[in-house]
C-alpha cells in the first residue's frame, strides 16, 4: 500500500512494502496509514486475497449504522455480498473511548476473523473493506458494494425488495467473474483520461 | 452491437454484425456479450425496432425489485411508459439457481414476448431494455425511463402523484416524437466534447 | 428566445425575435419552440418581466405532481416563492387527451393569468416558469426554485420544517436582490470555462 | 475575507483585511459581505479560532429547519460535531420581518455566543459556520459537516442509527487531527487542477 496519502495523489514512488506486522520493508521512515493492520491481518488470514480496498463510501455508511438494517445482494453484479455479517464495531473490542479505527494488530486480527471467508466486511461508523483475488476484483467489489447500497436504500422506499437468493448469488458471482475485465478496462481508461498519469 | 466491451470504450472497429441466432457474421472470434439474445430475439419479434438499449441504470433498478411498486409515466416526456408490464424475472423461467441473465435464445424469446409491443421492459434485479425505431429514439427512451424513475420515487415521498392518463400518454408521445432531435443533438455534442472521438 | 434547440447548443445566430402572437419577426422559417406561447403571453401580461426561464428540472417535478404537497420558501435565498399557487394543469383547460404542453395562445394566456404577479408558476407533470426583471434575476429564481425543492424534500424526511413567514420572505427577497450579481458572475464564469464560447 | 464575491472567483487582490467591527482596513471602498459580522464577532470571542467557513450547503439546510431533528456525529471523521446546539434563529432576535442574515454586530455577537466553544453552529433556513485553528481545519469541518448530514439522513431512512458517544467523539477528533493534512492536500490538488490558478 502507499504511505499515508490520499489515494488520488499516490504515485509509484509512494508505494510501500509492509510486512505482516505492518512494519515497512521499503521506504522506511515514511508516515504510515494508521489502519495498515486491516491489510496486514487480512493478508495473513487469507492467502487467497491479493488486494484489499478500504473505503469510507457515504453510500455504504448508513448500512453500518443501523442494527436492524441488513445490506443484502440485490442485483446481478453483487452476488459477492451474500451472507454478509453485521457490522464490526470497534467499541465491542476497544472500549467506550475508542476512535473507531483498526489501529493495532489485535483489532486487525479480530476484524479479519469477522470477515472470515467473505468478500466484504462492514465497520460501524467508518466504512468497509472489500477483498479479492486481484486488484480489479477487489475494486469491482468495492464499487458495486456502494452501488448495491444505493439501489437497496431506494428500493426500500418502494416496499420490500426481492433480494438475490443464495443460489442466485452464487450463479451471479460466477457469471460476473467471467466478465469483470469489461468494467476494469473502462475505469482504467477514465482514470487515465482524468489524470494523464501513471496507472497500474 | 459491439463485441463485449464497456460502451464508453467502443470504437467503429468493435462493432459486430450478428444474425438472429446471436452468431457473429462479421469479426468472427471476438468475445461476445452474453446477453446478445435480448437484442437478437427482440429484433426477430419486432420488425419495427431498429435500435435497442440495454441498461443497468441504478435509477431504474428499484422499480424492478419491489412487486407492489409500478413504474408509471409521470411527465410529458415519458408517454412511452404507458402500460408497462411488471418486471420479467429470469427465476420464473430458469429455475432457482439462475444468474439473472438472458443468456440463451429461449430466455431471449420469452423476454421479447414479455416486451410485446411496448417500448420498455424491466428485468428483475438487473435492468431494462428500451427499444425504438431509431438509435436516437431508443436512447431517448432509455434516458427518460431513468429520469421518470427518479421523479416518481421523489414524488412518492410527497404523497400519491398524478400519473399520465393513457390518452395523455399517447398525446405526449406524439408531441415528443416531433421534437426528439433537440435532445439527441445535445447528447451528441456532449459526447463529442467529452471524447473528441468518433460518434455515429 | 432561440429557435427550437437545446439551450446548451444555442449561439447568437439562433436567437429569434418573436411578436406577442409567437410569430417570428426575425429569422423567419426556423423551427420554433411549441411552447413559445408561455413567453409571449407572460410578456404581454407582465410589463415588469424582461426574462423568462422555462425548465423541466427533476428537482421541481415532484412538487407539480402531488396535490397535497406545497412548495414553500424554506431558505433565505428563496423569498420569491412566497404565496406560490398550486400547479397549473393543462388537463383542466385542454381536456383529457392533452399533451401537457402550452401549445397555443389560449393556454399561454391562461397560464399567464395563473402566474399572476408572482415570480414562479408550476406546470403539472412538466416543469415550471420563473420570471424576472432581468436575465440574471430570472435565472437566479429558476436555479433557486430547484434548490428549494431539494432542501424541502430532504427536510420533510426529518419532520415538519419551518418555512419562511411572509414578512421574512419579503425581507429575504429584498436582501437577495441587493446581492444577486454575486451568483450571476460565478455562473457566467463557469459557463465560459465550460464552453469557451459566446456568453451574453 | 474577500470583498463580496463568489468564493470561486476570489483572487489574492480581492482579499480584504477587516477590523473587529467589520470595517475594512485595506482596500477601503470595495463592496463588503453583509454577513462579515459572523466572522468579526467569532474572531473577537474566540482567540483560538484562525479560520471560519460560512456555508449554505444544501446537505446541511434540512438540519437547520426541523426543530425535532438533531444533527449528531455519526462517523469517525465527525467527532467535532459532538454537543452541537440547536439552530440559531435570527427571528428570535431580529423580529418577525427579519431576513435571516447576520447583518450587524449585535446579531454577530449573539451568534458567536450561541456557537460558544464548539466547532460548528447552525443557522435556521440559511446555513452554518464552521471554525478551526487553521484554514485546513475549518475547511475539513465544513466539508465533513455536510458529509455527516448526508449519511445521517440516509441512515435515518433505515432505522435509528448508532451515533458517536461523547468519549468516541473526543477520541475520533484527536485521531483525525493527526491525519487531516491528507484530505487537505487532495483538495488543494483538485482545486489546482480545476483552476490552474493561485491557491493559498
Amino acid at each position: 500500500m502507499s504511505r499515508s496519502l490520499a489515494p488520488g495523489l499516490v504515485t509509484p514512488a509512494d508505494v510501500l512494502e509492509l510486512d505482516f506486522a505492518g512494519k515497512p520493508v521499503s521506504n522506511v521512515g515514511a508516515q504510515l496509514f494508521v489502519e495498515r493492520f486491516i491489510h496486514a491481518e487480512i493478508y495473513r488470514a487469507r492467502p487467497d486475497v491479493n488486494a484489499i480496498v478500504h473505503s469510507h463510501s457515504p453510500s455504504v455508511l448508513p448500512f453500518t449504522l443501523v442494527p436492524s438494517a441488513r445490506l443484502r445482494p440485490i442485483c446481478h453484479t453483487c452476488g459477492f455480498l451474500d451472507g454478509l455479517a453485521p457490522p464490526f464495531d470497534v467499541a465491542d473490542h476497544a472500549g467506550p473511548a475508542n476512535d473507531l479505527l483498526i489501529r493495532n494488530a489485535e483489532l486487525g486480527c479480530k476484524f479479519a476473523a469477522h470477515l472470515g471467508s467473505r468478500a466484504v466486511a462492514l465497520l460501524r461508523g467508518h466504512g468497509f473493506a472489500a477483498v479479492g483475488a486481484s486488484v480489479p476484483n477487489a475494486v469491482f467489489r468495492a464499487i458495486y458494494t456502494a452501488r448495491n447500497c444505493d439501489i437497496q436504500l431506494a428500493a426500500m422506499r418502494l416496499g420490500e425488495p426481492i433480494y438475490l437468493s443464495s443460489p442466485e448469488a452464487v450463479a451471479c458471482e460466477e457469471a460476473i467473474l467471467a466478465q469483470a475485465s469489461r468494467a476494469w478496462m473502462l475505469w482504467l481508461s477514465q482514470i487515465q483520461a482524468e489524470t494523464s498519469q501513471w496507472v497500474s
